[in-house]
């Protein structure tokens, strides 16, 4: 692939010298993905200037790869006649976005410069949520009678799909009443007899989504099955749209994107989206931190409650409180990789609940090993240190406890929630955390107090 | 889409009742990709009977869906004819997949008795390394000359892709020598006049992967260009095979799950792969997650001998290390918080080295506002709790910093690590709490000692 950085210096070199003629060409020399790479790197009038220099077929493609925020600018700053007829050649569900990021008023604009057909078509996009099928489909499909014949389709193909610009995975069977009941591949199609009948060929066992589906489960859907695109249908079955591989891929990185944000505590929800946490108001930011940061202040107040049941040992010996890091530190460390495991294999079915005890085994098995491990090292580093048997051989047998408990908590806890039909991701990492906190702490103190003072008492 | 267990359930009865002519009905009214669900769940002999059950083609679709130790696991176990036979219809990559995944001996075996003109095709795929494109393509590719017209090639289609098995999305255009020199798709070709030259109307601008293309490089191609398949030249730019968006899709997943697993310090590499963490010896598992253990203890004991530096604090006021886990709890917390959006941003693309700064800033005022509220909260309930109004200010103080520094940590750590050409998902997790456990306590303890002790000696 392309080195960004090598051509965003070049373009803006050339835009500084204000060379029209080599800018249009290097321009239009990169491919629409590669100009999209490079144009979030420019400046706002850099940006206008460019944009106006690209051909129009490939800026229209342009606008499909740029994210939100991009394509309206973009279109705020260029001629507004010229704005609509680009939006106009967005296909459906991309104009719908892009008109659903602007302001009511503005939106409304645009749609009344809009072709009529067009303008409707999107209004009706509109009215969808847009994180559901609805929302994300195309309304453009080709659909086809189960009557015809592979001529007939093929015909019919090249008259409508070239006028209406549609995207073409399946050619869809339709009865009169556009209730969806077959469904065809361009394969099946191109290899069939000539003359065969359509409702012969078509394939009858369909699977759709229905037009309130959301996007979690439309991902879910894409990545199980692996269709190029699947049709849409309303609770009637009439067929009103299609959703298409590469939307639903823009979909999956998304709830992977908000999987990741949520298990280190970040509620997406709360923000907006997971674009309104890395820029715009900040207090959407905080607002979405802040609910599981509180929770992590209640938690470490019990593990600080716990600690000061044992402010007389650490009274009697500091070193004692100066341990503490150490244990909540790699206890942390090791319960954030099991649960990290158990959250992960979870979302991609790698782990199923069926085999939750076999997990958790496995996990208290690699905690109580490397525990163990850690434990001895440990151990003689503090003997050696501190020049106390007692005391280095106390950390190292809390330390292997520790990482043990850990591991089982970090395993345990994503099948308990997922058990609880809570998203076993829920602030993974802020859990486990604190839990090792308050626990490891209390089986610190408590082995230090019972054991190492009565040691040192005799 | 299905509940799994319902359907796992009355399989396992049928079996159980030994209800054959239903469990075969059963079993074939389910989509290949629902089998796969379910057959993770069965029993080892209950899986092999409901395999056998399983009509021939939907078998083999089965065989594509399922993980490979459940391949290797089912073609071992069902007759040795059958296991042969349903290797040969299984596309090539999937086939090389599973004989990749047998011993040396009895992949040989497997070999022989495939048809002569399959096997020396797998074979040839079995050489490239597995994470490379060579590895992940399909060698069949359904290549024409750019001298035919659309007609001549929808009829080579109709007689090759039928008889060979072939994926379809693009149709490749090659001179006499196999050279890549242009690329139609099926649209285009559907929708161009029937005795148009292949040749005006193909593309000539490709995007192509290279034979030695590493899996990470494809993902993100193929996430950047959204094409359904992408051909495969070697270094004279003959073409060898393609590689399809479902592969693309699964290798997404996989990277997706490497960077997961890298931020929480696990190193896939030293397993295996991400299956062999979750599986298999458990020795894999615990060699991917030592070193960033060892790592963290290193920092830890850092952590703790700064803050031994300071027992003379601890010796007067017992009270100050009780405090620690909860600056170390919510410093690692919110820290973690920002290293996961700057790496998740970086990794997405939705950030960019060039906005570093701005990014870094913001992350410094959400970690100033946000420390700012908490520590204010701390500071107050301190001093409730222990009825000392300096002491609740130091900790009110030092949690603020403290919250705000371990944001700035966050935010530009990985922004470092890019430029040092490291990923800088690489142990974001253990990274952060570590720095944080070392330089929160120094803040925490520098304050306490500096002006709590003086407040209190005057």
């Amino acid at each position: 692939m392309l080195n960004i950085q090598n051509s965003v210096d070049r373009i803006r070199e050339l835009v500084a010298e204000n060379n029209i003629e080599s800018l249009k060409t290097e321009l239009n020399g990169y491919h629409s993905a590669d100009l999209a790479d490079i144009f979030p790197d420019l400046g706002t009038s850099e940006r206008i200037e460019c944009f106006n220099l690209i051909d129009e077929d490939k800026s229209v493609e342009l606008l499909e790869y740029l994210p939100p925020q991009l394509q309206v600018e973009i279109l705020g700053d260029i001629d507004a006649v010229k704005a609509s007829e680009l939006i106009s050649k967005l296909p459906h569900d991309d104009a719908a976005d892009v008109l659903g990021e602007l302001e009511d008023d503005e939106s409304a604009e645009y749609l009344e410069k809009l072709p009529q057909k067009f303008s409707s078509e999107v209004r009706e996009l509109l009215k969808y949520d847009e994180s559901t099928a609805g929302g994300i489909m195309t309304p453009l499909v080709l659909t086809v009678n189960a009557d015809m014949d592979v001529e007939g389709v093929l015909s019919t193909i090249r008259i409508k799909a070239e006028k209406e610009n549609m995207d073409l995975y399946y050619v869809y069977v339709v009865d009169s009443q556009n209730h969806l009941v077959g469904v065809l591949s361009l394969r099946n199609l191109l290899t069939s007899p000539i003359h065969k009948n359509i409702k012969d060929i078509m394939q009858k066992d369909i699977v759709k989504l229905h037009i309130d589906d959301y996007q979690d489960y439309i991902a879910d859907v894409f990545m199980k099955y692996q269709f190029n695109a699947l049709p849409v249908v309303d609770m009637y079955n009439h067929l009103k749209g299609i959703v298409t591989w590469d939307d639903a891929q823009d979909i999956v990185e998304e709830e992977t994107t908000d999987e990741i944000y949520t298990s280190s505590g970040i509620i997406v929800d709360l923000a907006g989206d997971d674009e309104d946490i890395l820029s715009g108001n900040i207090f959407n930011s905080i607002k979405a931190r802040t609910p599981w940061l509180f929770i992590t202040l209640v938690g470490e107040f019990i593990a600080v409650t716990v600690a000061n049941h044992f402010t007389a040992t650490v009274d009697a010996l500091p070193i004692i409180a100066v341990f503490m890091p150490l244990l909540a530190g790699l206890g942390g460390n090791i319960g954030t990789q099991s649960i990290t495991l158990m959250v992960r294999g979870l979302s991609t079915g790698q782990i199923t609940l069926r085999s939750q005890f076999k997990q958790i085994a496995r996990e208290s098995a690699v905690g109580l090993l490397i525990g163990v491990f850690f434990g001895f090292i440990v151990a003689v580093v503090t003997m050696g240190w501190q020049h106390n048997i007692a005391f280095g051989i106390i950390v190292g047998v809390a330390m292997a406890l520790n990482m043990m408990i850990a591991a089982i908590i970090g395993a345990m806890t994503p099948f308990i929630l997922k058990r609880l039909k809570i998203d076993p991701a829920v602030a993974s990492g802020p859990v486990i955390a604190t839990s090792i906190d308050v626990i490891g702490l209390f089986v610190y103190f408590s082995l230090v107090t019972f054991y190492l003072i009565k040691i040192m008492a005799s």
